[in-house]
């Protein structure tokens, strides 16, 4: 066949610019196909759940026994470091492990069961429900994560938890990780018997494309910017069956420090902030991007202790040269904003490094809708921050009433605040103060709201929530935490169905303990 | 002002084709925007749990002591009956008093604590998750049900549940029917103390694509057609900030008859399909059809039976004129095609009502992709379903794998295959005869799959999944069951956040005796 060339996929080392070594090729239309063909044939093999939760920690155990090459595939093109890395191959290895817990207990299910009712008008029929999975999966890679959300990620973690096969669209930042990480998945897969093609991987922006369309994937998961997340969007909104499309976009995740908070605790603010917004080189979603301080001596120490703590952050490597460019053209362009100033002026510094900073704004300015400053208000990936210097309540509210949706969203109180005495209770016990009132404005705008923490750092855990009001996410499901599992399910019910032919989930004796609710009320 | 007139909205009596009345006015963007303003400054008097379920259970007394007045109106421009509106009211009253139930026991929260945990690496925070309502509902009213999926229906009953305030764009079939409900809701809502503006109403299609585009809405329902619920998906997912849409749009209920169902029940299923797909004039989205039926003489008696018991039914009155011309012409089309056979034509009878029928089409014919058959793979509303005569298991599987997504596929079977005793059972206890295979192959078409009975009739019940595959339904939520509150809410979760600034429902104490999952198992 006289096909033209594949196009080679590279792994780049970003502390040069180089070129690594020739990975994989781009995936064709055909080449999509084949491996979504193999993921749906491969879903049945995943019906059983002790076999999903096996196969998800062979995957774990897999991964951590091939740590060091794990690690430093990834630190060589991303740049990440070893010590963040072998942090981030925990973490995916204990989620890995977490969704098998998940699995086995079963709760996932959501078993229903309603007896009939010959009694009501009309009769009720006996009516039984779980959930099932939805079919394969697609899973988009993230640039700054890639093994926690990536090939290996919580993405693909939860939906073979769930019972769905998936095929990777892996990010370009990080292919030789990503091939790593997939064999080491499939190798899990041959072991219990599974077929390979339960976990496929592509590589290309094409290939991105073709799989969101494709009529065999049932739903998409995706970590990484507001434009290429929207365009995924759209195209799964605009398939003739439109499908779930779980994306994280973006999200500046706003942090309120009020002037008591400020006046007890602007050096430990300030450094906490320096150390939370230059983590991972300012490379999270959930970094934070805009932090209302107060005007006043109080906010000017808060910015003091900001500007020393930055400056003496080390200049870091970003993920590409594309992020670089990106990152060097936002900075310059906020800086070039009126009433911006760069207290520590964040950007270029040297070849392939970058300088973390922050920049400043009157927060009246960010309350003029339709403005120039409305840039401020968008995520700026990269060590940057912007300090928006309020004069009062009214103005920090007119603010927060502008933001965009948010993974997070940060308080910062003082000590009477945050113990909700600086007022008496109202008549239900509810706080009146200042905290209460703040905590409240914050809930709209994000999934996560913090007090007197700071927002990097996204706990694995069962009641986490990783996911906020458009753009941090298209849908209200999260994407770490138990239920992040919810994403890749629907619900059937099945009506006046003989014993013989329930499935196991729905028999009346209840042989695999499932967790029920039965005629509306929990059991046991 | 020189503003245009408004258009009016009339309510009609199919019966006569003749207006009734003039009931309102179409509501411009001005008025579109007023309501949804109206509603959105309403929320905040939906937070208390105790409000909600006294308000939904009021509106509920309230409609049933109107309950003369609405079927008398609903049946004016409905001509559904008294009979079946009387039964319609009790059934939206018994769910506005379910929802009530479910926001009261609270488990709809889905309230899961972590405890920090500083022995973890990394350390885990303290974790608190709960739901929160999404905002402003758009309600899209039904044709078909002018009460149970209008304005007091299901999404309206759901949602308030939630604490979301809803505006409802009315059906233009039953204008004079939503006017009044509303006014009894808004009656409601006044009597506790609620701001009227918590259920809004408008009527006409601009007013129907203003609302879902109106940047204070948040989510939306939908039950309709597949033309006008993909056009408002469409809107919906095409906003700035897209929003949830979960419409109903089309199903085609598919039923498979064994031979050996045939061979033992072949009247029995001959009378009740034509009882199925002939109640309400064939105006339920859960009307049966296509019905595969085996070639031969079992399946003959089946057609027979189910002519005889066709052609004694009553020529009814369709919701409107437009789906009188819509069903005339879809059974005409339907009727030209090759091999297709009307033994008791569907139609037009009369200047204002349709006669039932069924048309018979070979298998055979529907298992080839893109052919002029595949119009009977699609809903045709009215009195008429698709018999379609299979040769063997293998010819109606390949009909089955060309269907597209339903709310419900349903199974008649012999008395031996219900009981899995035509083979003996698998290694896990599992079946492995002809049932358990049909089970499996018709549970990913569907979200509600029935066993030897007729799918007409959607049971309110903690269980109920009324949804399926697109074009089912455009998410994978329900409509119908306790469930279907949680289309309207999103999790949000707080961390390290001081004791006195939670909310009640994420106290350690538990004040309101919510069920609770703590580090991710079941309390109590």
């Amino acid at each position: 066949m006289a096909a033209a060339a594949a196009a080679p996929v590279w792994s780049v080392d970003p502390r040069t610019g180089k070129r690594r070594e020739q990975v994989a090729v781009e995936a064709t239309a055909a080449t999509v196909d084949a491996a979504v063909r193999a993921a749906h044939a491969a879903g049945d093999a995943l019906a059983d759940r002790g076999v999903r939760a096996a196969f998800l920690r062979r995957a774990a155990d897999l991964l951590d026994g091939a740590a060091d090459r794990i690690t430093a595939a990834a630190d060589a093109e991303t740049a990440l470091g070893p010590g963040r890395l072998t942090g981030e191959l925990a973490r995916t290895t204990y989620q890995l492990r977490a969704f098998a817990d998940v699995v086995e207990e079963g709760a996932f299910l959501d078993v229903l069961i309603d007896h009939a009712d010959p009694a009501l008008t009309p009769p009720r029929p006996d009516l039984r429900r779980c959930k099932i999975p939805l079919g394969v999966v697609a899973v988009y890679a993230a640039s700054n994560f890639p093994l926690a959300f990536s090939v290996p990620g919580g993405d693909t973690a939860s939906a073979l938890a769930a019972g769905c096969p998936v095929v990777v669209k892996a990010h370009p930042g990080h292919p030789a990780t990503s091939e790593l990480s997939a064999a080491l998945l499939r190798r899990a897969a041959a072991e219990l018997g599974l077929p390979e093609g339960v976990v496929g991987l592509v590589h290309g922006f094409d290939a991105g494309i073709e799989l969101v369309r494709h009529p065999l994937v049932a739903a998409a998961g995706f970590t990484g910017s507001v434009r290429g997340g929207r365009a995924l969007y759209d195209a799964a909104a605009a398939r003739p069956h439109p499908i779930p499309f779980h994306g994280e976009l973006g999200s500046l995740n706003p942090v309120v420090v009020t002037e008591a908070a400020a006046t007890e605790r602007a050096e430990q603010i300030g450094t906490g902030l320096a150390g939370s917004m230059t983590l991972g080189t300012g490379q999270f979603c959930v970094k934070p991007g805009l932090v209302l301080a107060p005007h006043g001596p109080a906010g000017d120490r808060l910015a003091r202790s900001l500007a020393d703590a930055v400056r003496t952050t080390e200049a870091g490597v970003l993920l590409d040269h594309r992020m670089r460019d990106a990152f060097v053209d936002g900075v310059r362009e906020r800086a070039a904003l009126p009433d911006v100033e760069a207290p520590v002026a964040p950007g270029a510094d040297g070849e392939h490094t970058v300088s973390a900073g922050f920049l400043t704004v009157p927060a009246a300015r960010l309350a003029e809708p339709g403005g120039p400053h409305d840039l401020l208000l968008e995520e700026c990936f990269g060590p940057v921050t912007v300090l928006a210097r309020y004069a009062d309540d009214t103005e920090a509210g007119a603010v927060l009433a502008r933001l965009p949706g948010n993974l997070t969203a940060t308080l910062q109180l003082g000590a009477a605040e945050s113990a909700g005495e600086d007022a008496p209770p109202g008549p239900a016990g509810n706080g009146t103060g200042r905290g209460a009132r703040l905590l409240a404005a914050l809930t709209p705008l994000a999934g996560r709201v913090l007090v007197n923490g700071w927002p990097t750092g996204v706990a694995v855990a069962p009641a986490q929530h990783h996911g906020g009001p458009y753009p941090a996410t298209t849908s209200t499901a999260t994407s770490v935490g138990g239920t992040a599992i919810e994403r890749w399910l629907r619900p059937v019910v099945y009506q006046d169905t003989p014993p013989a032919l329930l499935p196991p989930e729905l028999r009346e004796d209840n042989p695999l303990a499932l967790p029920r609710r039965i005629d509306g009320r929990r059991e046991g």
